[in-house]
């Protein structure tokens, strides 16, 4: 593309190393920013830059915090027994979500893939390892994404933690609320069946 | 959505400002940003920053440019004649693009639209009459869009200048080279039936 000024196309160029932004979109996203009053481009430039600066994570759990505790960690109304192994903070916050959980995170930061070139040295492993050493940790709940890079996690993780006498699960899998059974896969239909559960147990 | 971050709230808030993002994909971003080095973040939000704060004008054609009188504006090889009038700068970059235009343009900076409350007050319209009156114009190209906003532009520009003792013309329309024509709505193929050309001035 022909920019007509230099400040346009590095703005462009910056917004085009996000990842789903081509050129064009690049372009229509600066237009956009351009058009707006100079305050409000202070701002979400500020909020940005920020954000990177000032962002910590909890020295416990590894989430994203303003703070070295996050209010997860911090809070005395959760169960800190109880500890569930996430990828990343968008992880927790699915969780948090559904109000169904009152125990505490440890958040791997990713998920072992050799593929990309991510090991368990990359991630929160060591760390997680440290916590259930010193802490009073009865159960670990894996909810990782049911996928290669997440079953291999699960795998290595399993081998690490097994000298720990603690509890430790996965989050269940099977068909999704409101799934119709036709448009299930073959895998999850067939994993399903053959991890069926009681019909007490499936009302809650 | 449970932020565990005023600073991560704040910046995701930000980014589903722009056009086309929503909060999900607001937090990818800005989880992506989180993962790139400090300089690269701080690169990115400086360059929005000064985009805002030190992009120009030109103070003919009232394209962005990074100095008073844009790079077209300001070269002799162009033909100062000929004025291509058009919405914004990826128009002028369209056209650009094609190397088939040697004149230079003029920037509206949008399209009267009585729905979004844009008048004629709002654009480089009066701009556009001084620039006329004094300068050896010998003709103008309406560039805009096909759309109702275009035409009613057109409709309105038509009767501001045909004061001018100038030749203005629109650019052509019809079906796209490559077209199919089973694919060719109603009134493009219509149209392009009454207003047909000569064989031999379809060939260039």
């Amino acid at each position: 593309m022909n920019f007509s000024s230099k400040l346009l196309e590095d703005a462009v160029a910056e917004f085009t190393k996000l990842p789903g932004v081509g050129q064009k979109t690049a372009l229509r996203l600066v237009l956009h920013l351009l058009n707006r009053e100079k305050e409000e481009v202070t701002r979400f430039s500020t909020a940005i830059s920020r954000l990177r600066n000032e962002i910590q994570f909890c020295s416990t759990c590894h989430n994203i915090s303003d703070s070295t505790i996050c209010e997860i960690c911090a809070s005395h109304k959760r169960d800190h027994s109880l500890v569930c192994v996430v990828e990343d903070t968008r992880d927790v916050m699915a969780i948090e979500n559904t109000n169904q959980y009152n125990g505490v995170y440890h958040v791997l930061g990713g998920l072992i893939s050799p593929m990309d070139g991510v090991g368990p040295s990359d991630l929160q492993v060591d760390t997680l390892v440290e916590r259930l050493k010193e802490s009073g940790v009865k159960e670990i709940i894996f909810a990782l994404s049911a996928t290669m890079e997440g079953d291999t996690t699960i795998f290595y993780l399993h081998k690490r933690l097994k000298q720990f006498n603690i509890n430790i699960s996965t989050i269940a899998r099977g068909i999704a609320f409101g799934g119709e059974l036709e448009y299930v896969d073959e895998i999850t239909l067939g994993r399903s069946i053959v991890t069926r559960v009681p019909y007490e147990n499936s009302l809650s």
